[in-house]
């Protein structure tokens, strides 16, 4: 009895083989992976629902519609799903069950509630007042189609200088919504560009020439009966992107539009009748919805890396190519050092951003009820923590996926495997919810503040303990380590400690040197984002390691820790460099985690396949011939490409236009 | 007088102020970048003439076409860019011109005759006996359309595995050409799918049951009036791609489909009436073709890099965000130091390619002379450098042009920028022409044998001599270096000296604990991966070192002395690894190395956007709103966005299909 639960009857040979190779047993991994065996099963429920209905089936695949035609059928079948919600008992607006049947159903590529319930409906409960509930009751029973405008044409990050205004008119109990420049025009929002009727529009609050900065207002955009845009207001599409086809990101300008007083949302900020204005009590209350997002931000770019590891190892095991022992036969390209090399450290990545994703969400659930009761303070570190993992987790993603790709040879380029979308839709990550860069700057501010307490011996926090920390230098060339892990650990904070004084004491330096703040902050801003990256990777590797001492099933556990052991060693090779500099590593103890990292490429290819088929992805919600569960990739591919939108004719018009008179006439000359 | 001679009167105020710092006459530049001034004339005079002729032109920007309208659109520009061909003086197959000529009309999408002119005609002039030029004449004067089909459905890189049969039957004195798997349909060759017409087929050669390994044949696949499929040939196209839409790449499926014999082509090999088989002479004058192909590689990589700075560069100098000091005003983003570090060393990175790319083709045009005489060796040696050459650039490219993409902040992300084009045609190089990684383990057997005569102080050529110059330890630490970068240079040698001998090492006492020379070799790839990189690393820098020597004027030679400066300083601080491991670089050097790199971002910075306009691409070929020459991006943005498919209703179908029902009924329900 194979202990990958996957393994089928109908398995492609190459593929059967590496699920009998398996350790453990892929449904305690799936519980693993997915928090809960509950989870996991309610998983599994829902992609069976969505396989039983084929009114939430895709015609054909996504790659061979126009972006109108995805953008219909995206609005077909999320409304034909909203439909379902009652008699599947999914609520829409939040939990794993709508997440992952929007996966099933829509994909990736977006659809034109998306952002109504992602950030409008969420808006309104962070903003709306208690009298303002009705937007909230309009939203959440679908009466309206709302989408959030912030960023604008000329301005994303800044919102201090956002150029669209709401200036209130005492007289009439209005507030004007204005776009006074091209710059000004709201640019991106997903949804505003033939979806919406409602949106949050953020503007510059304006009362007696007086700028009060960035508020939130309701605006209603289209008519409910026509869908006409209403007068003074102009919105569209701004066409397609990387990714995301099926999403109408809109622009939206504003002429004059005029909005009763209680369209401002009030919850915090207030203006009465007669124009005064009244302060929120707490600034950083506006921290938490980043934070929400960016924790979950997490866990969605291991999911994207997980589809795209599904797809590029179990066609590694199917694909044969060239021989290792001449005459013995093409080997699975997996049995290539470099073709594990390319996948399982990254795999291993996988895992580690999964785990970091739960727990941060954890952490997020915690701190957010401490929230209701005053303490604030947890809120501002874990929203510097959101913000260096989102900027460093996004872009590791991103390198995960290509590498995917990549690893799969020329088919891996084919749209028949979802991997360019995949791509496009993870990487847009590193740009939106706060330009990476920027977002390393954010933690570099805690770090330098932990930094200068330090130089006192003090501790901001537990985060940057480690900075206190009696620090000493350990061997990291044991063969056979104490499971603790305990010197890798070391050695991760030692190079981000190292880093994060260094970048401390730089700046210091060009103050001392008569830079103003602002310029010693700039000309030290490459230094502080390495610091951010190396406290970000140290707390991955600590969240990966935590989770991997609480799992209970022994053959699970057993291949986690070669994961997390593989994942320590190629970490701290990928940050050698900090190691070297001071001889906290010598070139021996270097070599040393090379070759046991090149062990435990070798120890766990034989559990690869099973690693990924305990994500537990349906065909359906996958998406990608080459990732197929049962590994017939060959014949699939052919029909996938029989059905391309250039094969309906067998001759295509540019011959009897172009190509044919361009022959007949070189035909001509030549027997001239 | 702007030494910035695009400077011009409409130009958006930031970058004309740009402009005007310019150290450098841009006129100069170009000269160099297109490797004289005669080259360089000439591509603004084919720019010109493009610009002059709207049948030239697109209807609208590609990313609004469906494939099909793509395929069709590209068969016209291409076929009438053929037909204007003699009136340009522009010969079709070879030469800088028809390249330039290519980009400006059709762009980097491909067409339907690419192939034929790339592909088709190389091989047949490489192949081609005397009594078989018949068919090159009918390709190059275009009475026949060809493709190159090798790669199958199951097989990439393993020629010798190749499915597809070519069985001689002397009786008729016929190839009966076969494809007996899904696996062995021909998969990949551009324009295979709708337009060729003819093909060179790569097929095993079975006379009298006896396997000759993989040759060329020449096979008619439709009709020439009608272009349906013959009898036995079954082709079409194989669907999306992640890029590369207006090509139509195909499948083949052969049916026992015969060919004359002639059709075999014998310039090397040769198959008699009777089926006697006679070898080639050389097996290596296969190398040269290759070759060619992965040195233009080089150069062509460089150009899509330079498409992406121009836009990242231009975009950074006139958008601004965020104030640097408060109250003074939002900054141009190219002010932060970590956008200069985003795109400065990359900018450095493409010219560094770009000189690599010419050194390589005038080293392959010497070598391919010499070859005529029988010099075969220099020949192979190539083909090692350009392996490693094709592998690294490809895949530091994608890093360029992401950088650039995401540097854009969200505006990257819209096809408005053709950023996702580029970084899908360029990245497709490093699976293309030899998967990289294959590519990297060419160069390391050929390392690796410099490495065995290292052992006894021999150097295989002049590219290896630095494995047995007497070595010392350098200091890298001037602030003023001598302008020869002798030790930078000498840096790069030791780093690439010390892996391949560790490499060769390790290989060694592989063998020596019992495994077989393959099976060491695999579980070394890693190892022999990282050593070819080095060795590519270290010769990408002595041929950027090599061309600055030569330049003559001096305002130029200052800023390229300034480039190389910062590609040396960056690419030896990224491979630091390599240095500080056995203490070749302290910690300390590592630092200069850094502060060094940090003053030359600033001192590059004023030149940046110069840098840039001096490879004068025209805003028809760069296709790129963002990165148009004067700067107005916001304005053009919106009129781009205007065009969009979806922009053609105010009112999309999905609302009255299925929006409206869902919020009327939804309406409905609230109230009762």
């Amino acid at each position: 009895m194979s202990l990958n639960k996957l393994l089928s009857p109908n398995d492609h040979p190459d593929l059967a083989e590496e699920r009998r190779r398996a350790t453990f047993n892929t449904d305690e991994m799936s519980a693993i992976i997915w928090e809960n065996k509950q989870n996991w099963l309610r998983r599994r429920e829902i992609s069976k629902i969505v396989a039983e209905h084929p009114e939430l089936h895709d015609p054909c695949s996504q790659a061979y519609m126009t972006r109108a035609e995805e953008v219909e059928n995206a609005a077909r079948k999320a409304t034909t799903m909203i439909r379902k919600l009652g008699e599947l008992g999914i609520s829409p607006f939040e939990g794993e069950d709508i997440f992952h049947l929007t996966n099933e159903v829509i994909g990736i590529r977006g659809h034109p509630l998306a952002i109504h319930a992602v950030m409008f409906i969420p808006s309104l409960q962070a903003h709306c007042s208690d009298e303002q509930m009705h937007f909230l009751e309009m939203a959440m029973s679908m009466q309206i189609i709302g989408t959030y405008a912030q960023t604008e044409l000329g301005h994303g990050t800044n919102l201090q200088k956002l150029e669209t205004t709401a200036t209130y008119d005492a007289k009439t109990q209005e507030f004007v919504l204005h776009s006074p420049t091209t710059t000004s025009m709201k640019w991106w929002p997903g949804n505003l560009g033939l979806s919406a009727n409602y949106a949050i529009v953020v503007a510059i609050l304006m009362i007696d020439g007086k700028n009060y900065g960035p508020h939130h207002f309701v605006a209603q955009l289209r008519d409910l009966k026509t869908h006409m845009p209403l007068k003074g207001v102009t919105v569209g599409d701004i066409g397609p992107k990387m990714a995301y086809d099926s999403s109408d990101n809109g622009f939206l300008r504003l002429d004059h539009y005029r909005i009763p007083r209680l369209n401002m949302l009030m919850k915090h900020s207030r203006v009465a009748p007669d124009g005064t204005y009244t302060r929120p009590p707490h600034a950083k209350m506006s921290y938490s919805a980043m934070v929400h997002v960016r924790s979950h931000m997490v866990r969605h770019q291991a999911m994207f890396s997980a589809y795209a590891m599904t797809t590029a190892i179990r066609y590694s095991a199917i694909r044969r190519q060239g021989e290792i022992t001449p005459g013995a036969g093409e080997v699975k390209i997996l049995d290539y050092q470099t073709q594990q090399y390319r996948l399982l450290p990254q795999l291993a990545r996988t895992f580690a951003f999964l785990f970091t994703g739960q727990a941060v969400k954890n952490i997020y659930m915690r701190v957010q009820k401490d929230m209701a009761k005053g303490k604030v303070d947890e809120m501002a570190e874990l929203h510097y923590v959101t913000s260096g993992l989102k900027a460093t987790v996004t872009h590791l993603s991103g390198e995960i996926i290509e590498q995917s790709r990549m690893s799969c040879g020329g088919h891996g380029y084919s749209k028949a495997t979802n991997f360019s979308e995949i791509y496009g839709v993870a990487i847009a990550g590193c740009t939106y919810e706060g330009e990476n860069m920027v977002m390393l700057q954010q933690l570099a501010r805690y770090l330098m503040r932990a930094a200068q307490a330090a130089t006192t011996g003090h501790s901001l926090s537990s985060l940057t303990d480690y900075l206190v920390k009696p620090c000493e230098k350990h061997s990291l060339i044991d063969k056979h380590p104490d499971k603790t892990y305990s010197h890798h650990i070391s050695a991760f904070e030692w190079a981000a400690r190292r880093q994060i004084i260094k970048a401390y004491e730089r700046l210091v330096s060009l103050k001392n040197q008569g830079l103003s703040n602002e310029e010693a902050w700039n000309q030290n801003a490459v230094e502080l984002n390495r610091a951010s990256r190396l406290h970000t990777r140290l707390y991955i590797a600590q969240k990966f390691y935590d989770k991997v001492q609480t799992i209970v099933d022994g053959p699970c556990r057993a291949v986690l820790e070669d994961l997390l052991h593989l994942h320590l060693n190629y970490e701290l090779i990928d940050m050698a460099y900090y190691l070297l500099e001071d001889n906290y590593l010598t070139g021996q103890q270097l070599n040393h985690l090379k070759e046991d990292m090149y062990r435990l490429l070798q120890k766990l290819r034989p559990n690869a396949v099973s690693l990924v088929d305990a994500w537990d992805y349906s065909d359906h919600e996958l998406r990608s011939v080459l990732g197929r569960r049962d590994g017939h990739v060959y014949e699939n591919l052919y029909k996938w490409a029989q059905a391309s939108e250039l094969n309906r004719t067998q001759v295509p018009p540019s011959f009897e236009k172009y190509l044919k008179p361009m022959m007949e006439e070189a035909r001509k000359m030549s027997k001239l």
